[in-house]
């Protein structure tokens, strides 16, 4: 992929954030990496999203150094390198501050399995990070970041569970390139405003069933799905 | 009705669950059904709606079989199938995630009668379905899904509460046809917003009266409506 | 006035209500009449916003009488005629099941009064009616509704509190017309929006005092008013 | 610069207000002040968004005598004014009525600092004013509402805490310039919103740590500051 076509598409991706309501003002970034030559396309930092077009778009190589493109990449950056860096199968990231979502990371509270929307979407609990220490937030902060979400995920899988809340910051969502990113950031969102109404109607709820998570999980992913349209027409049931 | 007829209007349905914001993404489908061929036309399975067309709606019979169309069916179609063979005087069913209904579907509470809106469109609370056995899930889990909504209206009239939650899942709303099943959909998200502030005001608050659900519910409904212009004008009191 | 003028002028404000976002589907109706001939035009019953023109609009007289257009006017219309004929001052009658609004009359609560967004407009908590009994509710049904929200107002200037709340139902305002009630539901929609969250934040929070109300009430409303410019340009202190 | 630039500017920032959804109907109003010549444009009072243009923004001195303009300057004016001669260093002010914001004031509780969003905005909770003494209200009494705001920030910087909470009243932003504080009277209400959701979430959460309010600020505000574009591309890390 040429860097023109990475930075196009995580062009598109970020102005699909705008468009998507998850971020006010330039509150959200999204970032796109060409495994092969070891480039990640990233938002500038502070541009408006409607100030933004593929010249801008900031690329750098996996240790954060600017190989094209004149302005200053996001400030997040070195949180989303520590995750490429340690989730091999991911090629997108967005993160946001859409409201649902950030509560709970403000609250410190995981994301509960409480129905099948969030069961289509993610294999469990969304996790919360632990709080940073003041050293980590003294020094390389933004890497630091990155370090506690990749400690979070020691017994988690990252294509499993494509999203994370950051503990008093906010949501971080993943997936195979930074369009698929958004829509979990999307989705994320969804599930978060359902778990926070459904929280208020009965607070002790106890989570879904395993089985409807392990059901709902595989309709969409993995060698049975049987949602959508990918292989072609069969019968219903 | 041709199939022509009945997948234009079905696919208008699915349109109106988009326009009307009940659905982000794929989630949320719509289906009518020709009584006298015994043809029920449904949304296709993952297609976004700004892609579909009339060619898209997919065809089957009572038993599920694909009789016309290229697209693989929406995985609730085993859903709808059983609410069609169970409830005879229904022609449309409506499932979506909107997220007031579904979140007391995820609460596992039924949708308590308050007030007004309520008993203009169901007469009674709205009911939730018990949960799903783990046989259930595992096998045939589309259908058990209209079994147990069908075992959860042993004593009740599917034309006087033209709605369920089911648990942990989400709403389904039916009608006269498609467009009509579309519009309960709506109509039960916004009763269960009401519901849902309600409830933040007055956590114990009981039911509305008997005397109140049988006025609103016979001035839209039965013989003695007095509601809305079929009839023609006459004194308004 | 021309009944015709009086139309158009009912015309108008209905159609303020739907772009108001106030009202779902047909949930809604606004009257205006005239004083001199005792003609108040109301919305028809259970016909769409977007299918009003001004000869849609029911013209009846205090009794109730159709006395121009074709068709049914509003099942509400023995409510309007009865809060015209109880309170002279008022020119326009906004019936709506807008949802915070509508959340304190499920409730059964009044609204109170916590700010001088409130007291701006409202001189003091806005009342909810008692339940209506089950033999109000059996025989002229909505003619009772308006009496009991006479019968609340016994001690009460409808000229000062511009709206009520029937318990279980949901909110009536009125003011100079047509135009100026559909305002006035605007506006309480807004403080009883304002209230749920403060409500949520402070479930105990006393009211705001007496002077803010005095001052916040005055400072738009009787011969001390100074907000506005309908008086001309004057120093701003 | 001259009157007719600051009017520019000034209409422009109310357009902002009206445009960003935080005021309904005429709550809300934005002034600029010239330092150099000690003039300050505001809003008229009681004009709707839409009607406003250049030549209806009013322009008084800073003891509110109007020096140009037609209309009669908004109601708050003498609020606006307090603040101008007490914070030397704020070019701009708005007023709202914001939803969550409101919610806080009339809860006459401070908004908590509960994570990043706030941090990168405000070192440290959002203050909310005493309550007003009754000779307060009933004499100068906008006056009086800057000079209890003033009185809560005499142990606060204005620069780092761009904005207040009234209590029973709303909020105030302020700014370099009029645009700026609308953009901060934006934040506020996002700030807040989260807030008012993570509460609901966690009723008793402790504020975040100071070190990650440091951190976020320094990364926006001051000699540090890394965030943005202003002075070019560097490398992310």
């Amino acid at each position: 992929m040429s860097t023109r076509d990475l930075r196009e598409q995580v062009l598109e991706a970020n102005l699909a954030i705008a468009r998507s309501g998850l971020a006010k003002l330039t509150w959200g970034n999204t970032s796109g990496i060409d495994r092969d030559r070891g480039l990640v396309a990233i938002k500038p930092s502070g541009v408006p999203y409607d100030e933004l077009d593929a010249d801008t778009i900031a690329v750098v190589d996996l240790e954060g150094t600017v190989v094209e493109g004149d302005m200053r990449p996001s400030t997040d950056t070195a949180t989303h390198l520590e995750l490429y860096r340690a989730f091999a199968g991911i090629g997108g990231i967005t993160h946001t501050h859409s409201f649902h979502a950030t509560a709970f990371a403000q609250a410190r509270r995981e994301l509960p399995f409480l129905g099948t929307t969030h069961a289509d979407h993610f294999r469990g609990p969304v996790p919360v990070t632990r709080e940073m220490r003041p050293e980590e937030i003294a020094t390389d902060y933004e890497l630091n970041t990155g370090r506690v979400i990749v400690e979070r995920f020691a017994a988690l899988d990252p294509r499993d569970m494509p999203a994370v809340l950051v503990a008093q910051h906010g949501p971080f969502a993943w997936g195979s390139d930074a369009a698929d990113s958004v829509q979990n950031a999307v989705i994320l969102e969804a599930v978060a405003e359902l778990a926070l109404h459904t929280l208020a109607l009965a607070p002790g709820v106890p989570p879904a069933s395993e089985d409807i998570l392990a059901r709902h999980y595989s309709r969409k992913h993995g060698p049975d799905a049987y949602y959508g349209n990918a292989t072609g027409p069969r019968t219903a049931t």
